[in-house]
């Protein structure tokens, strides 16, 4: 990942999150929501380095969503990290189960999974060293720190979570999600994992700070700075304003990636 | 739920985990699995109470494996509770998709969900009063107690997740998940939340005690005791051996059920 961030000089990582919910006033059908993700694809091909379909949008649309999923991935072809946003975390006889649909069957990179159900859950989708995890530590969303930041003897439950990622890190295909919007814990959890490679979401609607979490989380190329709803439904939806959305936050990530 | 196990004096839930894997010796494809679902949907359909698939096991086959899910529901028709095994998780916008997917796209009446994000991620799926969720609490695998049974200021990890979903229970549609692998947490947790539903899943492969899960976890009938490969794969996986095993598992409820 870090080599194809360094080559392209970007470390932006596309949200597909394609909802009927983004165009008020429109009643879209799957039709309509497939072209809006190909026009998203074809404006910010040339400037992302990763997408993250995020496998509830799809699935919302049962068979036909996960058609419109194969279809996706098609079409971004294999020039990009392709990232499930799937945060799976079952037994391990189901998450291998799991490991199979997002690696061997759809063919992406990369998952997010959860910790709740321990390590388990996760060993199945980092056995493989060319694919990997991102394992949700310390989350963007406001009921985030209501497990998350419980006090336990060893430090904070999410400090906990670092921890045990560092040591699953044996293939050096484990990362973390942290989000943008709680950048003193992007900071923190830097120093508990200086190697691993983060997830950042949470820039743009959820309102998350793209110049600390370059500053804190980017080190030689191991953050993807991810944008969904930022980018995709941007301005009047054209290509032309998504493209233009697209361009002015990896300007930003460039100038940040410089300076830091 | 509990007017329905009451009604049909059956405890018994029927988790649809139908894997390649579970099939030694032959090499089955989607067809050969469909079968088999079917076989074990005709085998208890008159013993069950509830049916619960695992969507990881249908996802592993991409879209194809979405409309076996669409078909396996359409199977079953309208007579049993379905549970979504599906242990979702993620922030308010995306945990909304998911809740259209679970409950209006497919029709379950429940759904696994965990909470590591916090209540925001389980707010989505509570919010229709005839549909539930049952929340990831002391879970069945070796690894659960990894961050579940971590000390916090107010009680183990797990204790909190029990107490936070008796708070979120305001529309009497929140249980909790809780392995029969670890009955004295159940007859803990039971305690903390006496009138939650459980979901208790563990029994047959996994080695959980239903004796102890029908005494701790069942209160007039607010127990769903899972069993997949205990009743899925078991002897030469005939129908007659399938319903025998079912037949066998509800007596020794039926017979715990009468002692407690």
């Amino acid at each position: 990942m870090e080599e194809r961030i360094l080559e392209k000089n970007s470390n932006l990582c596309v949200g597909l999150d394609i909802a009927v919910e983004s165009f008020p006033g429109v009643d879209p059908d799957l039709d309509f929501l497939k072209a809006h993700a190909k026009k998203v694809i074809d404006a910010t091909g040339e400037l992302a380095v990763a997408y993250k379909p995020n496998l509830g949008f799809f699935e919302r649309w049962g068979s036909k969503g996960f058609e419109w999923l194969e279809e996706t991935l098609d079409y971004i072809g294999n020039e990009h990290i392709l990232v499930a946003d799937a945060k799976r975390g079952d037994i391990g006889n189901t998450a291998k189960q799991y490991a199979k649909s997002v690696f061997d069957y759809f063919g992406f990179d990369a998952v997010t999974v959860n910790p709740y159900m321990g390590s388990d859950a996760i060993r199945p989708f980092i056995s493989q060293p060319e694919k990997g995890a991102f394992i949700l530590c310390r989350t963007s969303n406001p009921s985030a720190g209501e497990l998350q930041d419980q006090e336990t003897p060893s430090g904070l439950l999410y400090e906990n979570v670092a921890q045990c990622a560092v040591q699953l890190n044996e293939n050096d295909n484990v990362g973390l999600v942290i989000g943008a919007t709680v950048p003193q814990e992007i900071q923190h959890i830097r120093e508990l994992a200086p190697d691993l490679p983060f997830l950042l979401p949470g820039i743009g609607a959820q309102g998350g700070d793209l110049e600390k979490s370059m500053r804190y989380g980017n080190s030689n190329g191991i953050a993807l700075i991810n944008i969904s709803r930022g980018i995709c439904f941007t301005g009047d939806m054209s290509e032309n304003a998504i493209r233009k959305a697209a361009e002015n936050y990896l300007n930003q990530i460039r100038k940040f990636s410089n300076e830091f």
